[in-house]
């Protein structure tokens, strides 16, 4: 039987689902409800339930959900039941800022190794990481065979960047430079441009 | 007759268009097509029409769209072709970042205030600003009348704070913090976290 494609708004929300699951079992929360879900994450209940049953039966009628159990299928799911190293380029102040951010911990993902073209960055420290030489990419990313990067590049460079990393075998992209990279089919790219979600509000302004 | 409701997902490809031309201005090119606009973009070129055929009529069939023109119509449409005040709230590495990033000028944005409620951060320098107590939000937001914020505070407090941005006269909020926020009806909110979009594509590795 043909493997069931799931649409990726789907799974681009199960992330949402997890990080909520994950608070509620930080307040020390054991069972919850779509409803209560849906209330929390302002998503209807009867799309929360649409969207877990495409993956499986995670809860009872009338009992609700086991918090635990809920967002340990959803980390299988999502191939977050282990840790993801990955490579960030650029240690500007948002490449820096992603190295040394602590909210990583405990989501599956890990940052490992930083790069910079600039010989006054190259070799300094940040947060726990020793600035490399962006001409070490392609050895580097393929010596540890890490497959998740970062680019907090300018715009300039991104794309060059962008076909190093997939050359040295990364898989899935996370580009902070406020560009269109052009990746090879197998590669996943996620844009993060402030910019564009700031205007996509004022149009409502 | 009444005004007709765009999709926001209509929307929120506006801005990508926009960066796209504005690149193509910075690149010396004066016209363009939506076919090109669309390998640009990994999107079609019937994708592009359509949403922009929801807005008016940009072009000639043929003779492609004038990219000054079609740009400032996207600015007027999303209303950026002003430049909106924002508040920052938290001046960790993110706050920081932000507040010192070049990158709004010339897209319609432009940080004016930075909050912290760390007494070690108030009154130190973040870029071109002094960071304020955060006590002093709704003084200062409702007396410059600002309507746009960012949120980069860690998630503990970042409810308390949209509320006191909400209650000032805020609409438009870009949320840094893992966490859902709770607003009035007549607010927007846009996340960025990371980690959401890392997830999305670790789903498919």
């Amino acid at each position: 039987m043909p493997e069931k494609v799931i649409p990726d708004i789907v799974v681009g929300r199960l992330p949402i689902y997890l990080r909520s699951l994950q608070r509620m079992l930080a307040e020390n929360r054991h069972v919850t409800s779509s409803q209560e879900m849906g209330e929390r994450l302002g998503i209807s209940a009867a799309q929360i339930r649409k969207d877990l049953s495409q993956f499986g039966e995670f809860g009872k009628q009338g009992t609700g959900y086991s918090i635990d159990y809920l967002a340990d299928q959803i980390r299988k799911i999502l191939n977050v039941d282990r840790v993801w190293e990955m490579a960030v380029v650029g240690a500007g102040d948002i490449g820096s800022a992603v190295a040394r951010y602590q909210g990583f911990a405990n989501r599956g993902m890990q940052v490992a190794m930083i790069f910079d073209n600039d010989p006054q960055k190259i070799g300094t420290r940040v947060g726990d990481f020793t600035v490399q030489d962006t001409a070490q990419i392609e050895d580097a990313i393929r010596e540890a065979e890490i497959r998740v990067a970062m680019i907090a590049t300018p715009s300039r460079g991104a794309q060059e960047v962008a076909d190093q990393l997939t050359k040295a075998g990364v898989r899935a992209i996370l580009n902070y430079a406020p560009i269109h990279l052009t990746v090879p089919e197998n590669v996943r790219v996620q844009y993060i441009d402030p910019v564009i979600h700031l205007q996509r509000m004022t149009y409502y302004l």
